[in-house]
């Protein structure tokens, strides 16, 4: 009750990076940017579908089906539409339920909050192709600037960063959709704020990809009770007993810059090739370029090697996975799927895959060794064959494949979404939706992109 | 991450505290908690009643109005139906929306969340009115352990423990009136946990009572998804990432005891008889009580002395407010107009009583000092009249209505909610609802209950 003794600013915190976000134009993107975002919807859809038919999607998708049938929103990989909160809600857990979704370190997974929101909103209003990639970016940028002022103590108090950062950035997207200006998108983002949750304990649970669609909703939410002319506070950022000071032990609000762009956090973006935690792609990446350069045989292999940062040992060192769901969190057993498979699609994880005795006796050859030396998304492998040749590689997921060459990006991000849409819409609707987000920046309505979405 | 490797355990706290709510029956529920229960009920469905015409209330419910049409269940106050949730979401925010609403001093504010979650799924499933109580205690019961268990910490960091003690009450009394098992309530109860939220920043804000309406609607969709089999962490409450580490600085498991009663913390609660922040109701009383007895005019006093524990001034410390709204949070603004009216009931709370000129000159005559040898919610009144008499009084909110008198509790608040009601509903169908109220454990259907709320 003693926000009631403050005095309202316009200059608070909030507001400043909620100017940023409200004053943000399609033309104010550079076209790295642009393809960026493009890629980050085009990716998030694949992980939407494909999550479509996952337990925890679908039984979310049965709740809200059960308590309200209809409204305009489509629900992605599904039959059915539904109210937009409700589609933010069942999309983003899609989204999130194969934890195949893109990353930005400092956010955890940026596009499957922010995503489904605008997409929703975007579809209810009838918006254009260059209105939802620009209220996407203002989103994921939005997001990311709060998490560099947050700080990295939120995460380690036990809040899911994808969760919280992601309903600020889902209300953004939508505030920027609905064209709210400076003071109602600093609302927005405070209704947002102030519902933002999710905790770490239930990481292993349907719960995890739930925190995605609740701060789809949230966002969705918050938007639409901003544009009514709903109250909040002015600074839910900087406030004395606000977001940061109640979910972290630090705050800068110079992260909080007054305009997008210098960096754009979206050039971060590292997008999943494999189905399994982000800490295990530097050494899949390693494995599959020794074979396909050496062609060596799994059965020729007498010893593997993997030394990571010790830290990686907490969130992807199980040793023996039984499940194809622990195999996603286990750096032996996604290097011995890898070398076996030469890949680690969703496919590969499943029980059955993970006992493969072709896998288990790689598995039993594969020693992980944590080196204090190494930092990062990154990891070093040595293979010892059995006629005593020795290869060496490494991985490193700092280096973002886009500036290398984003064509080859493109193409690894157009085969993954095919694998994942082809299942779910067939081949010749996951064409048609991959040509409508590749021209998505001269699409009129995104409602012809939403339609294809529906199974 | 970690997550994954921890062992499931039947023994965790949460799955305690869930044990103790399932297992609740009626015929467990000592007299003096059935009417507590009782009069919870009838209180929080008369600041909904009123509440229903507040903005905070409006506009949550044209957005769900506009977002999906119709729906089991009854939006209190208002016409139209909605689905279970979205009746939660607004009929919790309107219940919250004048502050007017029941008090525990661990908890926040109990009714306002639990009521209107357990009251949306009573409707859609055709409970019982027993059955209603019953959950409803549970619910109370539960986010009270949790309280007491998570300690003062939570909120002195920023945290509203209304909203975040009231998701998991909520869910508790859902997941009794779905009839779920322990391990499904502690599913419920972690699904309700990783969605709790809610900031003290936004005090003084329609998203305050937001809180109350998020936290039922938490309520609804954690049992919903936990009866469909949707999975969630075993221990909530003491994982080392769960609720209490990352939101408190204390965790106490032993408050989360096996079994209910001893104490019920239903006996705990306080009902608001004026319409203004709790800490103002010790010295309002003690005022209305020294002009009930003396009988002096106003325009008598020479100076008014309230004495109060110095944390007040930081709650209701407002020195001169210039709204309604400001007024409730004001211990001058509040003697002067219980003493000019005799009453603080909220149709005083305006901008234009707030300036009332006999308002003014008695609040300029008030002085508040803090005096450290008091704690709780106390006050020491000294009035002194212009003929040189000094008339004082004392007020304890702490000493609860009912054990006293049961019968005067009962006329006390079917009074409060025949004013806040007929406005509403007119007076017959307002004594209509009390009846039913009355006569809830006889009820075979609540739906004849909720039939006669809608406006």
């Amino acid at each position: 009750m003693k926000a009631l003794l403050r005095t309202p600013s316009a200059h608070s915190s909030t507001a400043v990076l909620a100017a940023a976000s409200s004053r943000l134009r399609f033309e104010d993107l550079p076209p790295q940017v642009v393809t960026l975002a493009r890629q980050c919807l085009l990716d998030v859809l694949g992980t939407m579908l494909a999550g479509a038919r996952e337990p925890a999607a679908r039984i979310l998708a049965d709740f809200t089906g059960a308590e309200a049938a209809g409204g305009p929103c489509t629900l992605v990989g599904m039959p059915g539409t539904a109210a937009a909160s409700s589609a933010a809600l069942v999309n983003g857990t899609a989204g999130h339920a194969l934890d195949f979704d893109d990353v930005i370190g400092t956010v955890g997974h940026p596009s499957v909050a922010v995503a489904p929101a605008a997409l929703a909103v975007a579809e209810r209003t009838g918006a254009s192709g260059r209105a939802l990639l620009t209220a996407f970016v203002a989103g994921v940028e939005t997001q990311a600037r709060i998490a560099a002022a947050v700080g990295p103590a939120h995460y380690a108090r036990g809040f899911h960063s994808t969760a919280t950062f992601g309903s600020f950035g889902a209300a953004a997207a939508v505030a920027h959709l609905l064209g709210l200006d400076t003071p109602r998108t600093t609302t927005a983002l405070a209704i947002a704020g102030t519902q933002a949750a999710g905790l770490k304990a239930v990481f292993g649970t349907m719960s995890k990809p739930l925190h995605a669609g609740r701060a789809a909703a949230n966002g969705v939410v918050a938007g639409e009770l901003a544009v009514r002319g709903f109250t909040s506070a002015d600074d839910i950022l900087g406030h004395a007993q606000g977001f940061a000071a109640a979910e972290s032990d630090a705050f800068d609000a110079r992260a909080l810059s007054p305009s997008f762009g210098d960096p754009w956090h979206l050039e971060e973006v590292r997008f999943k090739t494999h189905a399994s935690c982000f800490l295990t792609h530097a050494s899949v990446n390693a494995l599959i370029a020794l074979r396909a350069q050496d062609g060596f045989d799994p059965g020729e292999v007498a010893h593997i090697g993997i030394a990571v940062p010790p830290g990686h040992l907490d969130v992807c060192g199980i040793p023996e996975p039984r499940t194809g769901l622990e195999a996603k969190f286990s750096l032996t057993g996604t290097a011995a799927l890898a070398l076996v498979h030469r890949r680690a699609t969703p496919d590969l994880f499943t029980d059955a895959a993970t006992a493969d005795p072709a896998v288990l006796v790689l598995r039993e050859r594969t020693a992980v060794v944590p080196d204090p030396s190494l930092s990062g998304p990154v990891a070093e492998v040595r293979v010892a064959l059995r006629d005593g040749r020795e290869l060496r590689s490494a991985g490193d997921m700092r280096a973002p494949a886009w500036t290398d060459d984003p064509a080859e990006q493109d193409d690894a991000l157009a085969a993954k979404f095919t694998g994942l849409a082809e299942p779910v819409l067939g081949p010749e609707r996951a064409a048609l939706v991959a040509r409508a987000v590749a021209g998505l920046a001269g699409l009129d309505d995104v409602r012809v992109l939403c339609r294809q979405l529906r199974a």
